[in-house]
């Protein structure tokens, strides 16, 4: 079974290799903060004092980190993952990052005999801790069959898109349909409210068809309870977003919903909301 | 049982009145080309040649017409149904119109002791067929119960949303929601494409999580197979995007998304697609 080294353990990475572990497999541990990896610790993983012991030591090296900026330090800098990895090891990136660095990554993986897979996921602080990720796949196909096991300890919806940059590129789409589809969602209850109507009863009648969605049926609720606790960060869903713009530019595709969408976002942001969950957007109309 | 008088014979109308019939409901039809009218004829519904005729033969009238230009004009002007209808007649608008003329109708219904309800429906001729419509209905509480057995003969999901409007107001809800949803939906899939992706494997991993809707499971898969008929006629959702942004407007509430998504339906019909259905917006990105 694989030696798993672990490099991140916030709220995901830390439910994410609690699965491996359960799984039987060896995880050695490393993140900035080790304060953090306590909790792995106390359940049988290793502490590594460097990233360096931390890559030499595993099969396979699997990365949940904030930014890209942090991903490419991380893999591509001087005593980074690749310079440590044995050949044949399998390097993971689970950040949701960029594709362009998914593929910088995997070139300079490659030039070493290392596998490298870009694999963001969806599903959020309960998918991790339910092991129902749904993680999207981008690198070498063989390395994915390798890794599938391993991924599937972690998720139930795991599919292979592509070439190295694949699996970012499928979470831009994911965090695309999501943004716009907030917006909606918000500026629905800000007319309910603003309409005299009981937004409640209002969700009662549309969240079972042709505007239902999962933001509608899950987020809807907990913007009429007042909880703005974040499933997921508005910071975070702010550096996807750019993310996603960035490489439509280069594309020149335009993205006119998606772009609206960064620009409230980043108001949400300048009112002091960067740490609320996404569905916080709704204060903008409250405010 | 009521006797239903049923104006407005098309996609939607036909089926909802087909249902009345089969329950037992004595049902006169009244519409502008009676060739229309002639299916549901053939099962027994009486023609009447006027829609005085129609309203004054009726316990219940249905109106499932298109623009509120039409329902104003129907209910409101001389030789209408308010003129023909007895007292205690509910007289119900299915039509998705504006929240303010159903206030207005319902003002001019009260003054002739006339109850009127405003009953949008969300569900498409699907929903209409198989009498599992979404209906959001608004007026007096007390006709809403006296009309809720007709509404369960349509559909599924019949809820009282409040005072005369309120019907109208919730299918803007919904239909707010929709607008920017699929405006990511389509965008999501432009992007998959541009940037080199299986669209189709794409949805694999973002239909079943926090990008979920009814609009990419059901229309997403539509795109790919470039069927581009109508479940939604582009010229019917501009309508309601319109009388969604009067009614922000009037009470100076700002929906960009919405906003948005009008100015990109507007461009798709410029572009001669006003007869497609709603999930051809993503021609934009093609084109």
């Amino acid at each position: 079974m694989e030696k798993i080294a672990f490099i991140g353990t916030g709220v995901m990475g830390k439910n994410m290799a609690l699965h491996l572990l359960k799984a039987g497999h060896e995880v050695v541990v490393y993140t900035r903060t080790k304060e953090k990896a306590v909790p792995l610790i106390n359940e049988g993983a290793k502490w590594a004092e460097t990233l360096g012991e931390a890559a030499s030591f595993a099969d396979v090296v699997i990365t949940m980190i904030g930014y890209p900026q942090d991903v490419k330090e991380v893999y591509l800098e001087e005593n980074g993952i690749l310079d440590h990895a044995r050949p044949d090891t399998i390097v993971i990136d689970m950040t949701t990052s960029s594709p362009s660095l998914a593929r910088e990554i995997h070139k300079a993986a490659s030039e070493k005999r290392i596998y490298s897979l870009d694999a963001p996921v969806s599903g959020g602080d309960i998918g991790a801790r339910e092991a129902r990720l749904a993680i999207m796949v981008g690198g070498d196909k063989e390395a994915f069959d390798k890794a599938l096991s391993v991924f599937e300890r972690m998720g139930s919806n795991v599919v292979y898109q592509g070439e190295a940059g694949a699996g970012q590129h499928t979470k831009m789409c994911n965090q695309i349909t999501i943004a716009s589809n907030m917006v909606g969602v918000c500026e629905a209850i800000a007319y309910a409210e603003a309409s005299g109507l009981n937004p409640e009863t209002v969700l009662k009648s549309i969240s079972a068809g042709a505007a239902g969605s999962w933001s509608l049926s899950n987020l809807a609720p907990r913007i009429l309870d007042e909880n703005f606790e974040p499933g997921f960060y508005v910071k975070h869903f702010i550096k996807d977003m750019g993310i996603a713009l960035e490489e439509a530019e280069a594309i020149q595709l335009k993205l006119p919903g998606l772009e609206l969408a960064k620009k409230l976002y980043e108001e949400l942001k300048d009112a002091g909301e960067e740490n609320s969950g996404t569905h916080a957007l709704y204060k903008l109309w409250k405010n």
